[in-house]
């Protein structure tokens, strides 16, 4: 049961016009930035009772447990809170190493090169052997 | 000089719907994530130009070169973008070892500790010093 001590935290966090804040997702063992999602309020909530990351997906205007189709979960080892409280950094054990729908380690796969974006980071798996 | 060409790159870049994209300062040295802030076309233009985080600041609508009052410089080393275009991440050297205006080494000093919030990075330096 929710109490109004339980969301004192959650009223702590300064969610945009949305309802929203961005969460930075950092791997703790190789330190690398995985992601940034967004979550509202109760996906915040469900992260810390889950254990586990729960963002909600812009695009499909939902609740998005991170994992649920691919099972690679965000494990949940810690959650930090900026100065302005508007932004969550969560540190997590990434499940199967492999946080990007493209199939690589994260997201962040492209680096800025004399000017151009070049990928420098490998498909780890086939999308399509991940979402069947 | 602009050319078309020299802008394909930030073309690339899904602006929201307010022309900003945020962008999470990693420090190189420590791995640690410091900072999420926002950047327009110009800001991250001229990150990439001058070599150093340049951040679009919301609230006083203005171009905010990271350090300029505090000497806390982000020094660029990597600019890195996600999937969907829609994040920034920078991998930076922190000067002075403090990115937080509070005087702590990053924004990311609080820990939600048994449903609460807790500090558990110190003030490096009293900020009363370091903004004359």
């Amino acid at each position: 049961m929710m109490t109004a001590d339980n969301d004192a935290w959650l009223d702590a966090v300064n969610w945009n016009s949305e309802g929203l804040v961005p969460a930075i997702a950092q791997d703790v063992g190789t330190g690398k930035v995985l992601t940034l999602a967004w979550m509202n309020r109760e996906a915040l909530a469900l992260t810390y009772t889950e254990q586990r990351a729960v963002y909600w997906s812009r695009s499909r205007q939902k609740l998005w447990r991170k994992g649920e189709e691919s099972g690679h979960v965000q494990q949940l080892q810690q959650i930090r809170l900026d100065c302005d409280g508007d932004s969550v950094l969560l540190l997590v054990r990434q499940v199967g190493g492999i946080a990007c729908h493209t199939g690589r380690e994260r997201c962040f796969y492209r680096t800025l090169d004399n000017g151009a974006w070049k990928i420098d980071e490998a498909v780890l798996k086939d999308p399509a052997t991940i979402y069947r």
